[in-house]
This record gives structure tokens, sequence and C-alpha cells, in this order.
């Protein structure tokens, strides 16, 4: 049993979750070859859109995401992760969450602070 | 300031987030229609992909989502909702989440009881 990765062009969104506080951490997108390398090594995998390859979360940085549960909707076509975060945070950008920016009329208002430097994690 | 709709043909994936117990709820998608409308009445507002129309979340069933945080990912192509979900379940299978079925060892296993009956909600 998979999700049903005839869908979407064989690509399905997965959100990610920190399985300790609860905390939505990112989103991301998995193929089946994603899939079965997360299932396989218990580490998250995705597909990066971007760079249309194989990406294991924490390759550069080192913060990988020990995947604790896996779940999928009723449509069987997203995905929910619930992790263990290494390092503390999953945002490239040095915060714990992707979403570290909440709407307030109209605006966007940083709520998060930052975990690490990102020029110091990824050395660019 | 909005999420950039210029991406992904205009279509961003939405997580739905129970504000007051943390559960992912669902995986929705909004266009810029679907944002302004969930801005505007507070009321989360999606795309449906497979009807092609707007969808007031509940509109059927009654069981809408009263929006209390919105956030934006580090792309500005995804967003995270944290709402109050009238009813206490946001799936149409009457699960409070989609998704509840976890992975485990190949099956999927159910990890939720129904919290109303699809038939009597819905009346179909």
């Amino acid at each position: 049993m998979k999700p049903d990765f005839s869908k979407h062009h064989g690509l399905l969104p997965v959100i990610v979750q920190n399985i300790q506080n609860g905390k939505v951490l990112m989103l991301a997108y998995m193929n089946e070859l994603a899939w079965d390398k997360t299932a396989e090594t218990g580490k998250a995998h995705y597909w990066s859109r971007s760079r249309q390859k194989l990406w294991l979360k924490g390759e550069e940085s080192g913060h990988i995401q020990h995947v604790r549960e896996i779940y999928v909707d009723c449509d069987l076509d997203s995905i929910l992760l619930k992790v263990e975060q290494v390092g503390g945070a999953a945002c490239h950008t040095g915060y714990a969450s992707c979403f570290y920016r909440r709407y307030d009329n109209g605006q966007w208002e940083v709520t998060e602070t930052l975990v690490f430097d990102p020029k110091e994690v990824y050395k660019k």
C-alpha cells in the first residue's frame, strides 16, 4: 500500500510536522522514488522541483528528519510526516519552520527567532 | 502582500491545522480568489480542483473553518491556516482529520474514530 502516485503527475504534497511540539515545519513533495527511500531508510527524502532530483532533507546542512509516523489523506494524494528534526530547524533560512511569517492586516510579520545562521550552516 | 500566485499556475497548497490541539486537518488549494475571500470573510475558502470552482469549506455540511491565523512559507508558495473547526471534523468521511490512516509495515491503519456519519451530514 502506497499513496496514489498515479495522481498529480506522480508528485504529491507532503506536510512535515514536528512530532514533539506539533509545529508544522514545511511543505515538500514526494514522487514514488522519494517515498520508497523514506520508507526504506526512515529519513525524509523529497523530490526537489527546482533541482529536479531526489533530495535527502539535511544532506547539506546535516539537519536530517527522522520519520516517526507517516499518514495519508482520504484521497490518498497528500502525505503527512511526523518527524524528529535534527538541529531544531527545518527551514534553509534558519527558522525552525518555513512558516515563520504570519499575515496581519495586509502585512507579513515574522513570528519566530532564528535557530541557526544559514551562512555558517551552508558555507556559501 | 499576498502569497505568490504567479507560481504553480496560480494554485497554492494550503495546510489546515486545528489551532486548539495542533492536529493537521487537511490539505487543500487556494487560488487568488479563494485567498481574497478567506481574508475578507475569515472563513476558509479553497479552490476545488475536482469541481473547478470556489469552495466555501463547510458550505454543504455546515462544518465551516473560522480562520484565526494565516502563515506563508519561505518561498511564498505554501500557506498554513490555523482554524477553529466547526463540528469538530474536517474530513468528508466523518473523521476529524483527513489524515486518519497511518502507514504501518506496508499497511494503512485507521487511527481515529468517526466524529459524524457522512450519510446524515450530507443527506446523499
